[in-house]
């Protein structure tokens, strides 16, 4: 079960043990992910060439897939590395960006989920729940998007998938189908800084490297995100200053942070 | 006519609608380029993707082209955005980066003009002048760069393509083809930026979005990103420091603030 | 030989006249290597078009060859781009990213150094060492990366290849096969942030652009990026707030503080 003391025991693993994380991520946020996953203790590698993707699969402790500026040699990447990791068993964490905005965001995340086992979705509220939908739960109910319905969509999702589901927002859910966890934290200007999603899948995806219990893995991941967004939103003036205090925050986190801001509760 | 009670109407509008701008943008730009847009207020999207980008415009409200590292396959998706766009009614902004640098810097935007409307172009003064002398006013002038050879080309553009243009530097001038507005403000800092002028783009389509008045739209945008550079400018160290301070001033720019920078002339 | 008179001399030359560096780079850095080059005082371009890279050498003071995000159409760009370079005699850096980390990190940068020339490589130690043990000086050495290893692997590949070569770390080392300088400085953050190694090149192409003594261009470019890493760090919290005041350290940095921080041995 998460709680303080296993969040800190894997942040300190991640900072000891540097776990490579590859990135098969958008062109948007290829520099900020690489950023946090830097300043948090882990190793990233961004690639978009198949000719090298599954070399570094077998360098790599996790990887990360983000639909988020698709395009087909990308999709392809993308495919070839998480077959790879699947076989290497690896974790492999899915970002679904946009899922929704277009039949392209919505076909390319279900048609790698039909064929490659994913380890953790992690999607916005309107995300995940547009997956779950078109996984036969809670088909038409994007719009609503409280965290009733997140929860709803998030535990369709992990059970049809067999793997953990974040829907993240003011309030984050994680969910392996059956037990699931709320992270509270964060902090409003948060939505204003681009690819902090994208980011905290990234971050997620370091957890996973280093703890094998994939729930607790990306609890701890939500949890560290919020937590740096706390501590970077008292230093920042606005959006801009709040990206580059996070990456600070992620560096510097120590046990008396933890211990301040850590709120996860069971549901 | 644009004054400084039609600006505040447009920026609070672009805060309450959160309007979805859509970029098909350079590489260099996609991530600071959608922090202004969220700044500021706006829904940026960025997409490389012809197959999903006429569905990407039938959920926006502005369009941004921009040819700041050209590839083919991005210009058979500007293409198709562009036509989507035109078909659809909503602004279109293009910003010919480079245009004079290479012929494709200068091939493609002229190409893309002579297939599709133009709302707006917004270009430095010689990226300006190199297009308005291929349209055959001001050939061969394009070194001379001064604030009245940038009015002449501007309008020399604009009546060609019955759009507005905007030819920025450290006085902006923006124009119809027959009324010329100057934005003066902005920091002698902003050039030392990488992608400022793209940044002014987006945030010209932002405004764009939300007032069909594209004189006036164009003539707002212009005023915010000087507005916000000076902002910026007062707590910026260098450079570096002022990117971040930029967004910030986006985010949390009020009416003192407007009241006290807004400085448009008409001409 | 490289001192604090001559560097202060190339910084000067760069503010004052803005070499062109044409940047063949990776999608993570495009953004911060082209605003290190501006707040240095250079004018950077981002290409990755085969239609327009020639004409862009044709305006450019030097190239940078950066294989961090490789794929084919880029490595035909890097082709061509080199051909033009060599042809035109402006200086070529190579930084081999990753080179160690996949076969097509090795084979793409000795292919195109079997067929073009190179004026400075740089990379990190690790990577400086796989392709100086791929020139059979080295092999199997790149797992140790001790300074001494580095100065051997570093010398072995600057004179197979006729060229500067840079190993960088905590300290650098530059070297022509013959002469050897180590440049002393940085901060522990640095690492921390993606890309800095990136930056270092574009910022060694800048100095090459200004002075055709690349030994001495090389041991200005590491210098500059050691000292602005130490200016930096003073007003930073962690590596978010490092990279922007690295910018600001670029752009302000005046005598007083080269006097302070130039710390250049020969050895």
């Amino acid at each position: 079960m998460p709680d303080l003391h296993t969040f800190w025991r894997d942040l300190h693993l991640i900072r000891t043990t540097n776990p490579l994380v590859l990135n098969i991520t958008n062109y948007v946020v290829t520099n900020t992910t690489a950023n946090a996953l830097l300043a948090l203790g882990a190793s990233p590698i961004m690639s978009f060439a198949k000719e090298e993707v599954e070399e570094l699969v077998g360098l790599s402790s996790s990887l990360v897939v983000n639909v988020g500026t698709l395009n087909k040699p990308d999709i392809d990447v993308m495919a070839k590395a998480w077959t790879a990791a699947n076989k290497k068993g690896i974790p492999v964490v899915l970002d679904p960006v946009g899922a929704g905005a277009s039949r392209l965001r919505i076909e390319t995340p279900l048609t790698l989920l039909s064929r490659y086992r994913p380890t953790i979705i992690r999607g916005n509220a309107s995300e995940i729940m547009t997956l779950a939908g078109e996984a036969g739960e809670a088909k038409g109910v994007d719009s609503t998007r409280s965290t009733d319905s997140a929860v709803i969509g998030a535990k369709a999702l992990a059970q049809v998938h067999g793997c953990v589901v974040c829907a993240s927002g003011a309030e984050d859910v994680v969910t392996d189908g059956t037990d699931v966890y709320r992270i509270y934290g964060g902090h409003e200007l948060m939505p204003f800084v681009t690819g902090l999603g994208c980011t905290a899948t990234a971050i997620c995806a370091a957890f996973a490297a280093v703890n094998k219990d994939y729930l607790e893995a990306t609890v701890h991941g939500m949890a560290a995100i919020s937590m740096a967004g706390s501590m970077a939103a008292d230093k920042a003036d606005g959006p801009g200053t709040l990206q580059l205090h996070l990456y600070d925050a992620f560096y510097s986190m120590d046990k008396v942070d933890a211990k301040r801001l850590f709120n996860v509760n069971s549901i």
